[in-house]
């Protein structure tokens, strides 16, 4: 940018890279920096050194994991049932669901959803390391937690047929309506899973 | 965050410091990063460090500059007005002016407006240095160009009592309806501020 120091036109130039973050939301992050402590930047620019330098996968699930930790947290606690496999799409669902406490079983990332206008097709995702985990037939449930759009659904149908001749249950979470929710502005095909998806009232 | 890894929690906090960037925020930022090359993640790293060492104060108009480069750019060029001075409060204030390519003096950047309640009086901004600089009596013309918000207009008064015993005229940049803009809906002080500011229909 024209009458900028080169200092502050590349930071401008680099945080506008971020997703969201137009020309003018760099440039007040950037001024941001410029005003605040050498320290807090310098802190800023560690933790994004140490991402990458930090986290690793777990060869089993997957998901993030710090380096030297393998497998995960949750792949090596002995109380997690092993059974039970809950597949999303990214690290940040995993945190979501256990946020929750529903959910006792362990999990698998993919890193991302089968899309073709991205030309993101199944050999893009940790598909084949799901399917060597369901091989020796010792999973009784895959849950498909895909997100519930084109994206995540084409990818639920797509895991559905590779899982089922191993794996006892398939199951894909529940898409209606949200609690809180209200049915006059539900949009129409939230209200038609609803409907599918109805079930007996348990009286008990 | 529980459940999060002690390199990502760190960057998602690292990242929420930035201003109107929010914990889904930072955690979307932070993903990305996870996600992006190493290189981008280093690029950004380089770029927030370098800032806060290759940034140095111009000693005249207090704007920024490069380390070395002092006085700045537009302090230094001769075919600049020395006798006229445009005071913001801002870097990106000068900036936006520059843009306009309508004014050819000098700037004066103070860094911030006088805001009693933020606790941030005349002492805290480059006051004194801009008295300095009219002291010898040198300069025909300081244009206030401070933000027409509260704080900016207390900070124009304030100045304009500072500097009316050294510069022959004290100026402050209209307030009126930008153009563009539509009557019916501009607010009653704007259009209080272009009743005022009125002026005779230029002809020629």
């Amino acid at each position: 940018m024209a009458g900028l120091i080169a200092p502050v036109a590349r930071l401008i130039e680099e945080f506008s890279k971020l997703p969201g973050v137009g020309t003018k939301t760099a440039q007040r992050l950037t001024y941001h920096v410029l005003r605040a402590s050498t320290d807090d930047a310098r802190a800023l620019a560690k933790a994004l050194v140490a991402i990458k330098e930090e986290v690793a996968y777990c060869s089993i699930c997957c998901n993030i994991t710090e380096v030297g930790v393998d497998p995960c947290d949750i792949c090596a606690d002995p109380r997690r049932e092993a059974g039970r496999i809950c597949v999303v799409e990214e690290p940040l669902d995993v945190l979501a669901i256990e946020r929750t406490g529903e959910f006792r079983g362990r999990y698998h990332v993919l890193h991302g959803a089968i899309s073709p206008i991205d030309g993101i097709g199944p050999e893009r995702l940790r598909v084949r390391e799901l399917i060597a985990r369901v091989g020796n037939g010792d999973v009784e449930e895959v849950i498909l937690a895909t997100n519930p759009n084109l994206e995540g659904e084409a990818t639920a149908m797509y895991l559905a047929d590779m899982l089922e001749p191993h794996v006892a249950a398939v199951t894909r979470i529940a898409r209606g309506l949200p609690v809180g929710g209200d049915l006059e502005y539900a949009d129409d095909v939230t209200l038609i899973r609803s409907l599918q998806g109805r079930r007996q009232v348990d009286r008990s």
